[in-house]
């Protein structure tokens, strides 16, 4: 890592101040293990009380982890998670849902990383039909793996199909932060229409800790069982609810996100327009995806650590986060310009 | 939780200094994530050649998903292994084993938490036998879920006989260090006869970090796979490798073990000739096992917050932690002897 | 194979005329896969209304199988199921309850292979516990794999214990016909208790068929789902349910058991007396355990093919089955005498 | 169903006759179980001759049983399997690979049931990133189940494709038979180039019964355990093997595929020009797809039970069986023609 600020990831940033002050805090004295503690809490309730979370809500230690505890609750083993192709719980969590749960994905070409009921509707075949696994989930990102932001309008119309075909929402929300800063509206009115949700802390400034906020009470019963078989139940809660306590306390969690939007909103205006770069998805979020000329990335990959998606090479992401400062922002332009223009 | 020290259990316990220390001195800057960091490499560096492991070591959050990642490494579907009964593998991780992994486990009653080459063979039945699952590895912990710890010799044995055996030696190191306190001996010293082990952190004085160590090169390759899909990568990971850097510096970790176990110690020798207190297990590491009259239990637990075993109502655990004073241990028993003495 | 009857087991015996016939009869025309067929709807009919079945009944390929996909309907991820050390649930399907099912059993020692009230008790600890799994079944075998037979008191007595806490009750029924035929019941009556049973037709002369008996409506709504993903779903079904027919046809199926019986109850009497020959368990169905000088088996054993249990070398099982005769009943304990005497 | 021959499906015919009458050969007198037995002796060494299969053949119940057992040879838990995204193992299994096994499936859509070697390249992304499973198993069917045939030039490329690419390659062969007869060679030509194939009898005139050949010898150590554990293990395994006895005595099998194949050519051939049907696919087995005008599927299928494939109602299948006769085609023929010239 060189010293320059990373454009290759949220989670390249470190913990913000206040997660490691409470962190710090939290340190007195003894407590009871395994979320029996005030700390936790005090949390959980925070937490619960912003999303209108009637099932409670249990911090665990990834986002791949509330990925699959939240979608342990909604599924026999013979049922199944639409979900887009470029779903992270797809194609980014080593298989876990496979293996640690049984059940099959059923993933769907999306070119923004959105689903819409219609694109849900068209893997609704082989209901009732004892040879195909039963479509019983349907999982969305927000803000998605491409930077994307579902309107709330968008995720009322997916949970009024879901509701009317019979069909859980879960929604993983590694970066729910930045969609609350985009809209400008509560976390309870992005959860609304879920059943089940993830709210991260590690990409908003936290150590590592991600939140599973079950909005329906009749889902919550098992929690505790799953969490600790799937081998996420901290000993230590306190550390991990102290995190977002200090992410809560003044809306941290919220500046961050914005802040982290406003930056990639500064970097995608000031790549517009250098010769070879085009942006890929809207800018909704904090990451921005374009595509160069092939012989400038390897360059700027060496100074600055992004990640180059596709096999032919030309499709690149960069994200910022809760520290990036409008100085990195500019310094990383500056030298995407100069690339750009010392090869014309 | 009342402000008197918990005897309840050594995760009660919050962090030591040097934990909280380096994990804010690690929040300097961007770091890669998932690993690839310079903390990471420092902490698994160092433990790495502390136990002399071909295999490579790799950080997790909790003391089950260490056992789970390493006895992972070692079975075939069809495989099986052979644990004591009381093993925290058999009764204390709600069923991961059979979940995530898919795993049989072969319990054996064991009078004080330990197996030997004779309890394994009486369990060694079946092989080649289509119906039966096939018993591969040998799961110990040391020390164990009753304190006690086994000797050099012990495992020297067991190592041997699994090896003739055909069979993998698997080590629950969740206190390992206590084992190693108690032995005066190095981790590489207890780790000599394992294929693969845990080593704790948490209990030791961590925020929360276990590490995986594994001893055979030939073992190593699938771990990232492993750990990944078993939801236990840490994205920020350089928060947890700060943990392990903090206690390895200047033997943090064995002066937190040697303290613990001295303060057992010290609650053993305190309580020895109370009336109606008897001490179950050799006392070899940090907890304490005993039969108390069941009318001194509850006023006493009341207070103090220690776990009563089993269901006759009059076996109690206590624990001591790394700070644990000697003040703590003398009030707790007189506190007890108040107790038992007032009943009289 | 010698051209002897072979008392190694039951399933060592061919197939009923019956079962042939039916067989053969069934393969008139063509007729719809996966059980929509004429043949399936008068096998199920029929076992449906002899056991009072209100969930249906399901072909299936296996006994390991039917206790598979039966316990399947009761159970989420973090529940247990309570058997008998010697189920052959625990110890003769290699596992499959942890890799299919991913579920733990909580095996309880039993001297003669059944379970009590009182045996169940001692493992309903931990409920509540998220640390443990949570006992939720309760797994029987009719007859045992010890060749007892429960009484219908005790089975009420399990069934009234286990809807009392909570519990399900599973019954493996691979000999449940020689229950019948032991106890002089109908299948309903074996059947009162239990949610959930197999009714094997195999080990009572079948090529090769069991049946799930669901007794709660409630239960079903997986079964056919379930039944598929397990790899159970027979494309030519009727060639399973002709089967049953032909068992059921003038109640084969319990004059197969009835006799199977008369024949252990025949070899018994045989036995007693002869020097160094002990029965183990009562001869309540069609299996025998006697302990014999261990200089007696291996002779008789490379004669007569029966197993032997134990690792001392002295336990032996012998079997009956519904084509054993009295003169091989007869012929076997002559020779098993000659044996005994030939060495005094 | 009608008494007129079923164009739904070859699972739809019954059992050849060779094969009822080597079931009732093999019923005389005891024999071992488990496959202990000179029954499967004779055909399994059969079997393993024709296919030059080193590391042996196995016998279990269903075409989905085999391919799982078939495939759980081959993979590590975080290894992927790519195939067609028409594929049975992933379409048709009720997700049995995902809840069995655990692995994740890597479908790549496929116009005509094929995978190529470029279909499958694009798939072999992320090879060596810990985030995602590993492709390490190529799955084909043949014929597919598309009724397409891939020719024994094919087959050697994607051998040889997969070999350099350090991936297996596995070879659903529920209808081999077909491709055998189709190509004109020998099931050892089918088989040289994958790893691990199962063999069909059920659809080719068996009761029902399927082999799994294991090419390599020394993928074959497990195969025991991992059938039975899969509930796959038959007890009287003779009258699973006396199918095969069955169908591999004079060539039954081979005619039987001969005679399927021909008549879904006769079909194919008498369907041409008939007014609104055009064949989907090259007509290279026993399948036959079609589209017809939607008005015409309805009254069609209520009289001879095919089915509709696709959402837009107007995809068929047509299927020939062994037991197909030119006067069954011709009167289906005469049938579609009827249909087709009443409309216009």
């Amino acid at each position: 890592m060189t010293s320059r600020k990373s454009f290759g990831s949220d989670n390249h940033a470190g913990a913000h101040d206040a997660v490691l002050r409470m962190i710090a805090a939290s340190n007195e004295g003894d407590a009871h293990s395994y979320g029996d503690d005030p700390w936790t809490q005090r949390a959980t309730d925070r937490l619960r009380e912003l999303f209108g979370a009637h099932g409670g809500v249990y911090l665990v230690f990834t986002g791949t982890a509330a990925n699959i505890l939240g979608i342990s609750l909604l599924l026999r083993p013979y049922e199944a998670v639409i979900c887009a192709e470029s779903a992270h719980l797809n194609g980014d969590e080593c298989g876990a849902m496979e293996r640690v749960l049984g059940n099959k994905l059923l993933p769907v070409p999306s070119s923004d990383g959105k689903l819409t009921p219609d694109l849900i509707a068209g893997r609704l075949t082989g209901r009732g039909d004892e040879h195909r696994v039963q479509p019983r989930a349907v999982a969305i990102t927000q803000v998605t793996e491409l930077g994307t932001c579902y309107t709330l309008e968008e995720l009322r119309a997916l949970g009024e199909f879901c509701r009317a075909e019979g069909l859980r929402l879960y929604m993983d929300g590694a970066r729910l932060a930045n969609a609350a800063a985009r809209l400008g509206c509560g976390l309870a009115d992005l959860a609304a229409h879920a059943d089940v949700l993830s709210f991260g802390g590690t990409k908003n400034g936290a150590v590592g800790v991600e939140a599973v906020v079950v909005m329906a009470e009749d889902l919550a019963g098992s929690v505790p069982y799953q969490r600790k078989q799937q081998m996420q139940l901290a000993s230590k809660m306190r550390f991990l609810a102290a995190q977002f306590i200090g992410l809560l306390e003044d809306d941290v969690w919220l500046q961050n996100a914005r802040h982290a939007n406003a930056m990639a909103q500064r970097l995608a205006a000031g790549v517009r327009g250098i010769p070879g770069i085009e942006l890929l998805h809207a800018v909704e979020s904090n990451a921005i995806f374009a595509t160069m000329d092939p012989r400038d990335i390897e360059p700027l990959r060496r100074e600055w650590g992004f990640y180059v998606l596709n096999e032919s090479g030309h499709v690149v992401r960069w994200m910022t986060a809760f520290d990036t400062s409008e100085a990195d922002v500019d310094a990383f332009v500056a030298s995407v310009r100069e690339t750009a223009l010392s090869r014309v």
